[in-house]
């Protein structure tokens, strides 16, 4: 049998995520890479955790390795509760729930799943996170870009495509430290969003992984803490400030569009993994997951400090990049013309890797001359190590 | 906002499902439940989990915590292959792929969703897993229901719905100590059910979590192993052999099916919990994983008969129930017009709980006099208890 004849229409031109799809190629030794989206493996907490998870078996073992409730581990979901409380993201006795989902990924799925009907709209930001747009995309709704500049969405290109196109009903943001982009979202700019929301009867899904990790700068407020009529859906992440291994995210949003994401999430996965959620709660309960956040912060930041450095002396001058105040990415631009995909075909050869711009479009055919580059993962010694290399490659490719 | 005129037509209308709904309220000390499809607690082998998993964090943290493939990781997929290839259900080299998913749940939703467009048919046995009924539901598959007789699915019946409903893609079988009924389908029928998948070009996703607990009887060969055409979705899970809490399961299908099922796994979690998958292999390489399904067999086998047992003793005569050989559940049926919804509110008041029949039926709306009963969670003492409790009242219901 045929079986492709048998495939849905959501999925049969679906493309496999080109970025997990570089991720296996990288399993290769010696390689550095720039390309992964991952926190620094040196500061996973591992003999702490270590410990957590022994004493969850040992002491709650029956609980830990049986089923849970769809909501998650509850002193876990507390937790992350309170946290988001005392955060000013959400207000106790709001309009919001709160649960535990297996990864940040996850709440982007059941937010989509239970909003999109095929052909709506969902407005993504160029560039974008290519799990997001696939995730859009295996709903078959139709996916609008918008530019983003030195402050976030360009507010006049938004509304514009508003007026366009009534069937938009998703707005899919990463506010702050953007991935690819590094760039966060000015107050102005989230208000004004907030508003649009209400003018054009959209839902806005604030996707904040990387929120905790600002090393530059003053916190700006999440959209989230200004939603007083339940059109924010925020998602948070453990992946970015404790382990992404353990797939543990939350998701925050109208109680009423909850209620349905659970029922998606019970027929999805059932719940989340309990012993991993009972872990990074023992985890938490015995150690300052503050302090160690702190650490990633301090790390992180050296990290960003350093590549802009060593690209600043080594890359040509006509290949710019972003500077983040936090997060764990920034965004190259070769002069206009340049293929990021050739370009990172010749780096992986000499033993670099990054992420090509067309990854992050929603049109990943075309040809960019921008490329995303991660300084989370590397070693100091990597990053200085396969800047010069990236640089001599990108001196030969723009002529300088 | 009226944030409800916002759901997809997929999710509008779903309903939660009530056995887990069911489950979060058992969640008071002293009920009884037969309720939940939970293994027993008492025989989760968290010792050596405990020790597994502190090994895997010390010896391997960077890579139990860092983000991982989509397909799984690559030990504890060879190894579920190697058992697959060993039990005879897929052959080295042939077409199938197999992957570690979170949980068989998610098997069933990456299938259902790569394949079903809305008003695609999927047929479910009459009674089935609300977990798999509910998937089907939230993709907007039109499903027809098909008898289970005791012998498994009703061929004549399933041929003329077949034949009546040419939009018929998927029929979803537990064909192995099936939930709810703890029936087998036996081999005639399997071949039967493959000829007929040919005949009128569907796809059968076999689910089977339960397959290795047989306690009584000769095992009957999977319909995966005699698939020759990749007609076959195959769906095992670690839930019911080792811990469901730590979400694991796997899926065996054509490789151009797997294909897109992996690209709906990427928006939907990313990957599995890295850091579960590593302790579950790290448990079965210093384990004997057969030693302990034995042991689980050998114990379900005597609860399960103790259960028959006491329900002779303590049931009135109008009121029957199947004798599964292996697997976690059996089924009750009162005399017609009694409705076991009724009865499982006045159980809970006196501290007992089961699982209504509607919650395993499509049209959950109807009276059914038919139960799911599991024996696998309990004590012998509870069951004991329970079950002379449940004979009383259901004494008082038909009248003896």
């Amino acid at each position: 049998m045929n079986i492709q004849t048998k495939f849905s229409d959501k999925v049969k031109d679906l493309e496999a995520s080109a970025i997990r799809e570089i991720f296996k190629l990288l399993d290769k030794p010696g390689i550095i890479s720039f390309a992964g989206g991952a926190p620094d493996p040196e500061l996973f907490p591992c003999e702490q955790l270590a410990k957590a998870a022994s004493d969850v078996l040992l002491k709650q073992g029956k609980v830990a390795l049986q089923y849970g409730v769809t909501e998650g581990y509850t002193p876990l979901r507390n937790w992350v509760k309170e946290r988001l409380i005392s955060q000013g993201i959400i207000k106790d006795g709001d309009f919001n729930e709160t649960i535990i989902v297996s990864g940040g990924q996850q709440g982007i799925d059941l937010a989509a799943k239970s909003l999109l009907n095929p052909g709506d709209g969902v407005v993504c930001e160029l560039p974008s996170f290519i799990g997001g747009l696939n995730c859009f995309r295996s709903y078959n709704a139709e996916i609008y870009g918008v530019t983003v500049k030195s402050d976030g969405i360009d507010m006049n290109e938004l509304e514009e495509l508003c007026k366009a196109h009534p069937n938009i009903k998703v707005i899919y943001t990463i506010s702050t430290f953007q991935n690819p982009s590094g760039i966060t979202m000015s107050l102005e700019n989230r208000k004004k969003l907030l508003e649009l929301a209400e003018k054009y009867d959209f839902i806005i899904f604030e996707d904040n992984p990387y929120g905790e990790l600002r090393f530059d700068g003053e916190d700006v407020r999440t959209m989230k803490s200004m939603d007083t009529n339940g059109r924010v859906v925020y998602l948070g992440s453990f992946s970015k400030i404790l382990s992404p291994g353990l797939r543990l995210g939350f998701t925050s949003c109208h109680k009423d569009l909850m209620e349905r994401m659970i029922i998606c999430k019970q027929v999805q996965d059932v719940h989340t993994n309990v012993f991993a959620q009972m872990t990074a709660y023992e985890y938490i309960k015995n150690n300052s997951i503050d302090e160690h956040i702190a650490r990633l912060r301090m790390v992180y930041g050296e990290k960003c400090r350093f590549m802009c450095e060593c690209m600043d002396k080594y890359f040509p001058a006509s290949v710019t990049h972003t500077t983040p105040q936090g997060g764990i990415f920034l965004f190259c631009e070769m002069p206009e013309g340049h293929d990021s995909k050739e370009v990172m075909a010749k780096a992986v050869e000499r033993g670099v890797a990054f992420v090509p711009g067309s990854t992050t479009m929603i049109d990943d055919k075309a040809v960019y001359s921008t490329f995303r580059m991660n300084y989370s993962t590397a070693s100091f010694e990597q990053i200085e190590k396969g800047i010069k290399i990236l640089g001599d490659l990108l001196k030969e490719e723009v002529g300088e």
